[in-house]
């Protein structure tokens, strides 16, 4: 994966194993990354500006790292260890909330997240980069089929609890003492049809202005630190 | 203010009072802006690729709508009517958070939102965008000076409530039944020095894993739902 900018050098150089090389812009001179970069063993290229350009899609400001790409983990895996608390992402979008809901996973421990492989934002440099170092420490397993694997997990003794404002209750009146797999779901359009059928409860965040909705990471952050309220 | 880019323009039309004037690029094609702007008194002029690339600083996609600026509103305006809640944003940065937090405080019934003038980012084209039509519906105070607001917010019986990971008590175990203002802060070093030692209680969200913060508009999220938890 291509990663590029000052910022993100900086972060991704942190963890050298995972840049594979680095190319720079002719007449590159930020001294904290060309030393970090002189201390690693990361191989350097120098080459001229209308190759960077041509190679990253954005701001490069004059350095691109080429990066390992995300290793997601199987279903299995994500159940070894008795987990007890699954986040399922359906179909979020944006890069941003990802990185943002990666981030408050890993603060409130949560086991493992969930996402689907069509139309929901894998994990990219901008999610690398919102999720600010938890990534590394977070489990991430793409599945094929969101409702097939809902209803496995129901077999693995999950409640499966989702977010919505029709037909639905307060979400600090659910009981979220056994295992929970919690699902937000897409920016736009909600919870799809078929998951939100497969849901034990669903939960209402009460608003009180003209607002309908939340912003996705923003919703899930207090419905993570509620589902953990009483449990640690 | 400039705003530019097809979706902009479609959440700016539903409001057609606050657009001022739009300019499109030779060619502009979109039907349902089209249909728009014909049936709002909006003045239009089309005018070359080159001048519009030259307004816009960003991807304008062929439009560039100019906005009324966002008024903001008086320290004295703001206590008018009993407020109870406030939310004071210490120097955020980010206009994707600050938009985002506009959003969570218009849903929970947050009565206002202080900023100062320096060093945080104010209402511009990201923010509208991002707070999704709850700007309208949402008071926001431009102080200049945090530390003698926030006296003068204690003198009129607020208690304020900072967040923070040192000396700091559980966010749960706070009585948050009085006037409360809540103070958010800066997305990379937190609530700074002089507003912190006019803090009544410091909260602290737990975390559980590596990380030590989470994102500034997740973090305001869980606190304003926990400040309103027993009010509403």
């Amino acid at each position: 994966m291509l990663v590029y900018g000052r910022n993100v050098a900086l972060e991704m150089l942190q963890n050298p194993k995972k840049v594979q090389k680095v190319l720079l812009q002719e007449g590159f001179t930020d001294k904290k990354i060309l030393s970090l970069l002189e201390n690693s063993k990361i191989p350097v290229s120098v080459k001229p500006k209308r190759e960077i350009d041509r190679l990253a899609e954005g701001v490069h400001q004059g350095i691109i790292l080429y990066v390992r790409d995300y290793q997601y983990c199987s279903l299995s895996n994500l159940l070894q260890d008795n987990p007890s608390f699954f986040v399922i992402l359906d179909h979020i979008e944006d890069p941003h909330n990802f990185g943002a809901i990666i981030r408050t996973c890993e603060a409130a421990g949560v086991d493992g997240i969930i996402i689907p492989k069509d139309r929901q934002v894998g994990v990219n440099a901008t999610v690398m980069k919102t999720s600010v170092g938890t990534l590394d420490h977070m489990k991430i397993c793409q599945v094929t089929n969101l409702g097939s694997t809902i209803d496995y997990l129901k077999e693995q003794g999950f409640w499966i609890v989702g977010t919505a404002l029709e037909d639905s209750v307060d979400y600090r009146n659910i009981d979220y003492s056994g295992k929970i797999a919690l699902i937000i779901g897409n920016e736009g359009s909600g919870i799809s049809k078929l998951v939100r059928k497969k849901c034990d409860f669903i939960a209402k965040i009460p608003m009180y202005g003209t607002t309908n909705s939340l912003n996705a990471s923003v919703a899930s952050g207090i419905m993570i630190y509620e589902v953990i309220r009483n449990r640690k």
